[in-house]
């Protein structure tokens, strides 16, 4: 379906980056760029079991600020399209334009306008606009062979939260602290997508919200090379999880998703400025090489491919 | 619920125009604007019986554009995030596609971007960006006392169509052409709009996608005005309609919808001028006057009060 709708849009002039990065770009005059991106939240689909209705609406704009965060662009206003079920209550929809107020005030963008229908399936679509320059943007195309390839945090709490709830059976109030937060408060890394952006030590950059497996791999796609990765950065969380309850911590950690790290590559000999931008938060996890395409994990003694795998949308 | 997404907003030192208009508009630079515009299908009210997925998607973006129309505004750049139910097929995408693509070439914009989704109810969600400046833009807000209300064109079409459709139970292929286009294939007034904001002649306008006499309401509220209206401009379809199925045709006119027409206020010493751009297609319908709110037909001998009762989306 998304190749579909790719498919059947074509470029303009004035179109610098269309589909196949997290944001569109548009060419305002010489020097400013407008950036454009959209996300939607869909109820069915999105949000998982015992998710507040304040907690979906804020992970619809999460969804749409990080991958701004990932581009280096700060939000400069939004706008919000929701389809309401009937079955909401006032108290609901107050929850939803809490969370669609608080997220708005965390990233610091306001919320200009917007477009209220009853739908049978509840749906949250973000779209956001910011202005940003052509120097700074980090698209996903720009990683070079030798770079250092890394990331902004540990995965796979998100996923072990959810595989918690969805396969486990686990209540949503049992969950532990770290995978409850992980679930149902996730954070967009805009402070660190902008600090790391203004360095200008990054090559490529994307969010993991579909997977860190996936990321790579889309990196590896726009950029035309390989990628290595000495190790899989999993969190403790989600080791702990995958311990208790049988599960590879690596594959929760790679074929996740909902989460919100970055994954970027960075010019090996900016690496030192970068994790300092970063306030120490950036952890290489491998390299760039000419290999024209995919995603290794090197090991003793030989490598395995990564596959192409990502989140998929759980159903209810 | 509209309320309560509004309250929750407030407002932000760069934003000129919030909720409350047909568009949001937030400050650039100082003679630069940013008008930006959401408005989302809905499958289970906004596509009539008979409607097909090509038809429904260049519906979703002629809302969207007929709003910037209304204001003066050309469109720059959209965005769409759908909502598909999993059981549209192949061929239901592609109408999409070619929907929303037709659509914009039809408007002259690129979609540079997207985001798709699984969902229970189809929606298409159209995010439009562009550039304006203050001196162009034309508010529901700007009505004096004394300019000329006109309009242009005839309504009722459109309700008379989806009355055929949803209470009358005919088919689809049995409605009369005029109908038939009025309710699978509205247009949006976007040169009309443009050459009227260019003639600087108006001074308030809103598009009638909520009918007639809701958008009549809207300019007075805005503008803080009343309004007199001389005669219900009804179309001859409407009318021919209204005969053979015992409607009041005025009924049909004022409280119908999904009808893309511009409902504007004129400078009196302006107002050739203003016919004159819109190419002989605007018509006087009444007058601003000094009655602090509120919508009036006159009629031989007095007048009647016309309601705020608008369109209310369908329900299948």
């Amino acid at each position: 379906m998304i190749r579909i709708m790719e498919g059947a849009f074509g470029t303009s002039p004035k179109t610098i980056v269309g589909f196949g990065d997290d944001i569109s770009v548009v060419k305002l005059c010489p020097d400013r760029l407008a950036v454009l991106k959209t996300d939607m939240l869909v109820g069915s689909t999105d949000v998982p079991p015992g998710m507040t209705m304040r907690q979906a609406a804020r992970k619809a704009v999460v969804a749409n600020v990080s991958d701004l965060a990932a581009k280096g662009v700060r939000p400069f206003a939004g706008l919000v399209a929701l389809g309401l079920p009937s079955n909401l209550t006032k108290r609901d929809v107050q929850g939803i334009a809490s969370g669609l107020r608080g997220a708005a005030k965390e990233y610091q963008f306001p919320i200009v306008g917007g477009d209220t229908n009853e739908s049978k399936d509840l749906s949250i679509s973000i779209a956001l606009f910011a202005i940003a320059s052509r120097r700074q943007l980090v698209l996903r195309s720009g990683a070079r062979v030798g770079d250092v390839v890394a990331v902004t945090g540990e995965f796979g709490a998100a996923s072990a939260g959810l595989k918690a709830l969805l396969k486990e059976r686990l209540r949503p109030d049992s969950l532990a602290p770290a995978l409850s937060r992980a679930v149902y408060s996730p954070r967009a890394e805009l402070k660190l997508g902008l600090a790391l952006a203004a360095s200008a030590s990054l090559t490529a950059s994307i969010d993991s919200s579909d997977g860190l497996a996936w990321s790579l791999h889309e990196l590896s796609r726009a950029s035309k090379i390989g990628i290595e990765i000495t190790h899989v950065p999993v969190s403790k969380t989600a080791r702990d999880f995958a311990a208790r309850y049988h599960y590879n911590a690596n594959d929760l950690a790679l074929f996740g998703g909902e989460e919100y790290h970055l994954v970027v590559t960075v010019k090996p000999k900016k690496f030192t400025l970068a994790r300092r931008a970063a306030r120490g938060r950036l952890r290489p996890i491998g390299v760039v090489t000419s290999r024209s395409q995919g995603v290794r994990l090197m090991e003793l003694g030989g490598y395995s491919e990564i596959p192409m795998k990502g989140w998929e949308h759980f159903k209810r």
